[in-house]
């Protein structure tokens, strides 16, 4: 049995849901499919979640809510139209959609989840219905009703573990169930909405509930790449990953997923398979538990990320304190602010955090506090770094891997700020200037997937 | 005016005691002369602080102390008898060693650190007799009547901030000072010892008390060598290096100075020398607050250490739990466990730290507490890494040190575990396999002190 989970773009139509259609008629497999609500038809389109938010936000300003909820309506029963599926067979969705408009909810939070959940649980419905209509005997499944339980956050769930014992029944039917992305219930039957990468997060869990042999996620690219084709021309698709390298790569800003919404998947060992809705044939790219490494290209991908800065402090005889580092990080998570890296000398340390996670408030206080809690001899903040990671199983097993990713680096003319490499055994991590973090990747991708010979000859005479 | 200080193999004998005698006539500014106890006069020679620790152990275990007792006299005497200094100008010395047995003591501790403190305090009574016989007009310094207090740590003492201000009168003499290294005196005038580099302590803190021009540090080796001899064969000297790069060659095993014993010199921004008593005309090497950069040689030294242990930790999501790696610190603190280097990956995280805190008992508590405080999906210790350090002011701010580092490293065929740079101003760390770190380092003299060309095309094809 596979899971398939299609995203807003592969259900934004009726011409592009026929796709979708084909693909699982193409595959008796495919019995599980879990749906994200309809997104843009064309760059200028609003997704429905958009219309969805925007319709809560009438109510809660007491606004005429009729043309929102009309608009919003209207984009499922167009796509129902476009197959000839008659309104009857969909009336739970209008009804469905102006029923919000009077629903009580504890709290503005709820009311939120709810209405962006109706994008999802709405366009469960019309699938079902447009599936039954080509000849895919269908069922629309509650998640209520399924046992689709989670944390009592309404707008940042996360499943509770006992949820996968009722969703493993899933895999006692014969016909095709679709399932709503996105959102499962609390204790007190609230919807409650994870929080990124929605649907992703519910095919993996149901994916892993039923021990499905697959779960392929079916969005609008070929395949993952072993680059970001806005710093790389063309850049190789990646055929196969492994899941610590998929997590790498996310951290390090490859945004096919939410590096968190795989680990339902990890965690039952299902493979997972993306790829194209408009182009079903091709293979996607595969990302499994391990994989067969090609020792002549260790490297899968070459990734960076921007917004991290550094807290460098400096002490001597820091290393002489035990709990030295400590009492740094326990300022940090007083202040709910968890680091990345932590590069550290004799009498040096800089604490390398997402920038986001600052404010000029903030860092005053980070000084301020880590001035009382170690008397530091020097303290500065740079912002600016960006990370750039090299991912590949086997990087560490071969000598040499190290030396290329920093001359290749060091050849682009870009300084080093930082490197992190010892822990993962799939990544070598370099900081940079943000400024420096596209030149860098270029040349990586250049030594490391084109294979174009490093000479380091002239930096070290 | 400089403070000098001499070593145990400069003040072993007679003959050596006269070079000591010619060095201080040689410059009037050396006014301060700082000693250790008499060393070995040759390899099957015992040392006179080992036969003061041995005279502590037979009085412990009430045995017949004559014979020790003579033996400690003769070594003083032999040194007076070489220059025809008559017997009741030491008579002090002799009374000295032989009250030590009948001496009362707060505890065990402060017996043996004033057993072995004898050793030095000796000596300067010796040194400035014979000073005197030989045309020196000097005198011998108690630490207890110059204020040299310190912490109440019988033997593992630091010295009172607070001392400083007394020690500054040792200036106003205008006759050469003889003072013991090693020991001060606690509040209650108990003897207390430093711990490691005793002597080289003393000397910088007097030489920071009276702001010297220069603290000169008189052993037995020309300089401080760019890498180990017992690796690198004839190793170039090194005629400069700033406070932090000794420090950080310090810290990898370079075993001149213990990189405590610098700290006083280093707060008082006084320039240090290392010279050779033998070969008192050479340059030494010259440590100070600041140099001028040689960019064509931004390396001053290679060092390596072994006995580094490695405590890998792995849980998926890791890097989203602030406080995560401060649990893991917390475990170790409460353990009295320091770290060194910390990599780390998106799920995984290794400590480094000094193999010789833990034992196999220390090690399952380790485990044990971390299982308990963060429950990780894999945990594992690896002992036998060595850190290999290249060090040098100038290398942060040169694109490719870090690319000619790990390639020099790579063509030896050396597999690197871990790479910390980046809080440094002045060092790379580069972990290795133990048995790996000599190969390491010699390759990394080639690249960087002898300037052989690192061919890296073969490594990365």
């Amino acid at each position: 049995m596979k899971v398939a989970k299609f995203g807003g773009s592969s259900l934004a139509s009726g011409g592009q849901l026929q796709k979708v259609i084909d693909i699982v008629k193409a595959d008796p497999n495919r019995k599980i499919i879990v749906v994200s609500a309809p997104g843009k038809r064309n760059k200028e389109d609003t997704k429905v979640t958009d219309l969805l938010i925007k319709y809560c936000n009438v109510i809660i300003n007491d606004g005429d809510v009729t043309g929102i909820q009309d608009k919003i309506i209207r984009r499922y029963q167009s796509i129902a139209g476009h197959f000839g599926v008659p309104l009857e067979n969909i009336a739970d969705i209008e009804i469905g959609i102006r029923q919000l408009a009077t629903q009580v909810f504890p709290n503005r939070s709820y009311q939120m989840a709810a209405f962006k959940a109706a994008g999802e649980n709405n366009n469960a419905k019309l699938v079902a219905a447009v599936f039954n209509h080509e000849g895919i005997k269908a069922h629309y499944m509650d998640p209520l009703k399924i046992g689709l339980r989670v944390t009592d956050v309404a707008n940042d769930a996360q499943i509770l573990p006992s949820s996968y014992q009722k969703l493993a029944r899933l895999s006692e039917y014969t016909d095709t169930l679709v399932i709503p992305g996105f959102f499962g219930y609390n204790a007190k039957n609230n919807i409650c909405t994870f929080s990124r990468g929605g649907s992703d997060i519910t095919g993996a869990i149901v994916a892993k509930a039923v021990a499905a042999e697959r779960y392929e996620n079916f969005t609008d690219v070929d395949a993952i790449y072993a680059a970001n084709p806005n710093v790389v021309e063309n850049p190789r698709k990646i055929t196969h990953l492994t899941f610590r390298e998929m997590r790498e790569l996310a951290y390090a800003g490859f945004s096919v997923f939410h590096d968190e919404a795989l680990i339902p998947a990890i965690e039952g060992k299902i493979p997972v398979v993306v790829k194209n809705t408009n182009h079903p044939n091709l293979p996607g790219t595969l990302i499994s538990e391990t994989k067969e490494i090609d020792y002549d290209n260790v490297v899968s991908g070459i990734a960076s990320d921007d917004g991290f800065t550094g807290i460098y402090i400096r002490k001597y005889l820091m290393d002489r304190q035990v709990g030295f580092t400590l009492k740094i990080l326990q300022v940090l998570a007083d202040l709910n602010i968890s680091y990345e890296h932590m590069p550290s000398g004799i009498d040096d340390l800089t604490v390398i955090i997402r920038s986001n996670q600052l404010t000029p408030e903030l860092e005053a206080l980070v000084q301020e506090r880590i001035e009382a809690a170690i008397q530091p001899d020097d303290f500065q903040i740079e912002h600016d770094y960006a990370m750039v990671m090299i991912v590949g199983e086997g990087i560490k097993d071969r000598v040499g891997t190290m030396a290329a990713a920093t001359a290749s680096v060091a050849i682009a003319g870009v300084s080093i700020v930082m490197v992190n490499h010892g822990a993962s055994p799939v990544s070598i991590t370099i900081g940079v200037r943000k400024e420096d973090a596209d030149l860098a990747v270029k040349s990586l991708y250049r030594t490391f997937v084109n294979h174009e010979t490093v000479h380091l000859t002239n930096l070290i005479d």
